[in-house]
């Protein structure tokens, strides 16, 4: 009995939640999608500056940006200076639109003397998957 | 007068475009995320066979656990037997869980032999951020 109370609510659960599927159904525009995972190793003494400069430019750019769909940054456990921050944009027209941005231009200038290395990596999606917000 | 129709329309779009700012306002709930970023290196023979594998561990996590909140899997572009996945679950207790679903242990010994190399990447949030979906 309470086996199956369980079973119904496991389902009922189930067949509720929302989920997207950005490329389970490619579509043209999907297939467009600038997805880059940036790598990026921060001056130790500018650590706390840099992640501010970090959150006040996404801040920016998700509000202000029609094209920037996600910019998701983190730091590595143990290793907080190094970042790495995981990209999507609609398209690549979008993407260079965003670096001509008044919020991105000052990030880019304000971070240059404390960023010691960073590299981008170019990716191409298998499956981005999320919950439906 | 082109010109503050233009200003007008550029506000207009910023402020009704929808954000969400995960770590923006930090709460007890999102201090406890697991936000993680596997790197895997794939046997090249078996590449297609592994990237379906993990399309079917993706879709029904996101369907099936409601604590299972991202599987972002990308490959590096000129270089895609290299697989990066950023990976959000809600708590420690759902990531816990889902290593335990039949979808999720079907995929680990399904592929066990087509992965050369797993690095698991522990992270620090710093924000998280996406257009509302």
């Amino acid at each position: 009995m309470m086996r199956s109370i369980l079973l119904a609510l496991a389902l009922a659960m189930g067949f509720s939640l929302k989920a997207t599927f950005e490329l389970d159904q490619p579509s043209a525009q999907i297939q467009d999608r600038v997805v880059r995972l940036a790598e990026l190793e921060i001056d130790p003494a500018q650590l706390e500056n840099y992640k501010a400069a970090l959150r006040e430019e996404i801040e920016a750019s998700i509000r202000l940006e029609p094209g920037v769909l996600t910019l998701y940054a983190v730091s590595v456990k143990d290793n907080p200076t190094q970042i790495r921050i995981f990209e999507i944009y609609v398209d690549a027209d979008a993407y260079n639109a965003h670096l001509e941005t008044p919020h991105f231009k000052k990030y880019k200038s304000s971070t240059q003397q404390m960023v010691k290395s960073l590299k981008l990596v170019e990716t191409d999606p298998i499956l981005l998957g999320a919950k439906a917000k």
